[in-house]
């Protein structure tokens, strides 16, 4: 039961069942394309340890914006699963890395790869699992033939490309204590690092797949900016007000890694001077010397000003925002099922508790 | 001048100007590919940290190979530059993961990245060239078309997971304390971690540039795993005897790092149990807690059974073969330049002291 008090609605109930169809096939292209088994018992280690998070329970957001927006646009999903697939890879090795480079402790409901092999072999996972998203790629000169194989290879080159900026931009400001941002920075930072590879390649290769023409393939980068932005800021929320259980990182972990937040950028923009003192001194250092009560002291300020309650409607706006550039764009496609659960899935990304 | 006391010979002389005349037209074509500048300040620093490595002096082994083999077989070497230079940006984002996965300090003379920039910055700037790894072999297709530079994709994917596999093997010696190895378990992991992306990848991509049949392209990875090994066992030896000035790591660092090598094996097989026991008491230690006489006392009972000049027969045997199917599979290949330069060329990956 959602912890909103609120029944679930018919729409709700629509994508969660296409989410967990979406991943049931993804997962199964994954499964059956990573190794599984070698008679070198350490490189059947590093097999085991490449499946581990592509093992755990995992909301397929991307790859089903992927989908359905190749419906939407007329084309056959099935040829986009391969694709899709890749996608989840890619989130797989950007996230082994991002824990270790973040000090993370629990992903997915489950101690991070790192805690359980050491930073060298997860760093190797990571790579190992990177370098099977090309050869998945590669995979869909069969599906697609070769120019089309092609434009979506170079539609990964793209986001890596963001990708790496957007997490260097981040990493800067832990390395500088860098702690004087302002919205633009975090936005700069978010779509980067968020937009990109959550929302703006998921559907431009969806629509690739699907057939669509360069301007609407073009439209995807704006309304997946904004899409990618009201979701990092829900992930931002759900982070400090979540429910472990369901959202399977520690609560407040953002505050012992001493994350730039948008909440975090309104409560300095809110707050005294010597309140923004006592934030930064507790959030500028290492975790292991953040006492429980101290990040209890960050997230009362955070309620205080309403910090939350700000970032939870700067997403919704962006939300309102990513329907009308949809609705606007391509009131060309049909009206259908695509279009349909594409509105509900991106509802999702910003009312989802998980 | 050669700390042997020999004359350089003018067989020395050309390969020396080969490498540097390869090298310089491989760097301009990665200095020409690399961003260079940005206007967000902290995406500025990413540029300049991805140009870090590839700016150190370096040999450039790996891309002479790739080019003289495409000579070899009649092919354009210019057509093969382009696929050189991914063979250069591979080694840098493996370098930077390998050094930050070993804990070293030192790579081409100056400190590893991790230990200018930390950790997390060094992950993130090895992925950043990692991804721009597959852009350039993206270009191939203007330079190649579709189908060659798919195929060359696949060279590199296969060689990836290679590499991946051998560089796991290792860590998990380091990781399960493990020192009951023998040759043949060394030999697997160097053929995996060194001899697929040193040796057998480049001449196969150079070979496929030039046109060689299937038959002849498959010679490559027989005689590339002797010539990666015979590589790996004089970089294992230069480790230990080397000049750090023209060596640019540590001497005797992997003795600091733990690392099992062919000298190694061949010393526990030749050593006393106590005097064993004693190696690995320090090998196995991190290297803060060992001291400088630990080492040379390693180092001594290198010398004591002869274990680097076992080493070093070794190498030079494997040598005399990599040779022998080289002129045994390739009569058929006109004698010129190429042919020539590429056996002076295997010859130096054995006798070069650097």
């Amino acid at each position: 039961m959602p912890k909103t008090g609120q029944e679930p609605s018919p729409t709700k109930d629509l994508v969660t069942t296409y989410l967990s169809d979406v991943k049931s096939r993804v997962d199964a292209c994954i499964l059956d394309f990573l190794p599984i088994a070698h008679e070198h018992p350490d490189v059947h280690q590093l097999y085991q340890m490449m499946l581990d998070y592509p093992r755990r329970t995992a909301k397929g957001l991307r790859p089903a914006l992927c989908l359905l927006i190749c419906e939407a646009f007329g084309g056959n999903p099935e040829r986009a699963v391969n694709t899709a697939a890749a996608l989840e890879l890619l989130q797989n090795w950007l996230l082994i890395h991002d824990d270790i480079e973040d000090g993370s402790e629990l992903r997915r409901g489950e101690p991070c790869l790192h805690q359980k092999h050491g930073i060298p072999m997860a760093i190797n996972v990571g790579d190992a699992l990177h370098c099977k998203m090309w050869e998945m790629l590669l995979q869909n000169t069969e599906i697609l033939g070769h120019p089309l194989a092609f434009r979506i290879l170079s539609e990964f080159i793209q986001l890596s490309n963001q990708v790496v900026e957007g997490q260097h931009i981040e990493l800067s400001w832990v390395s500088n204590n860098q702690w004087n941002l302002d919205e633009d920075d975090y936005l700069t930072m978010c779509v980067q690092k968020t937009a990109w590879y959550t929302c703006i390649t998921p559907c431009r290769v969806g629509a690739i797949i699907g057939g669509a023409s360069d301007a609407d393939i073009e439209v995807f980068v704006e309304l997946g900016k904004n899409l990618g932005v009201a979701f990092q800021i829900q992930d931002d929320v759900l982070n400090l007000i979540g429910d472990v259980g369901r959202y399977g990182k520690e609560i407040a972990g953002d505050i012992s890694e001493g994350k730039r937040t948008l909440v975090l950028i309104h409560l300095f923009n809110a707050c005294t001077p010597i309140e923004a003192q006592h934030v930064i001194d507790i959030m500028a250092r290492p975790r292991e010397e953040k006492t429980e009560a101290e990040i209890e002291s960050v997230l009362h300020l955070m309620q205080k000003y309403n910090s939350i309650e700000y970032a939870q409607r700067r997403s919704k706006a962006l939300l309102q925002e990513v329907a009308g550039q949809f609705r606007n764009n391509f009131a060309h496609l049909p009206e259908g099922r695509a279009k349909h659960l594409f509105l509900s899935l991106i509802h999702f990304f910003v009312e989802r508790e998980y």
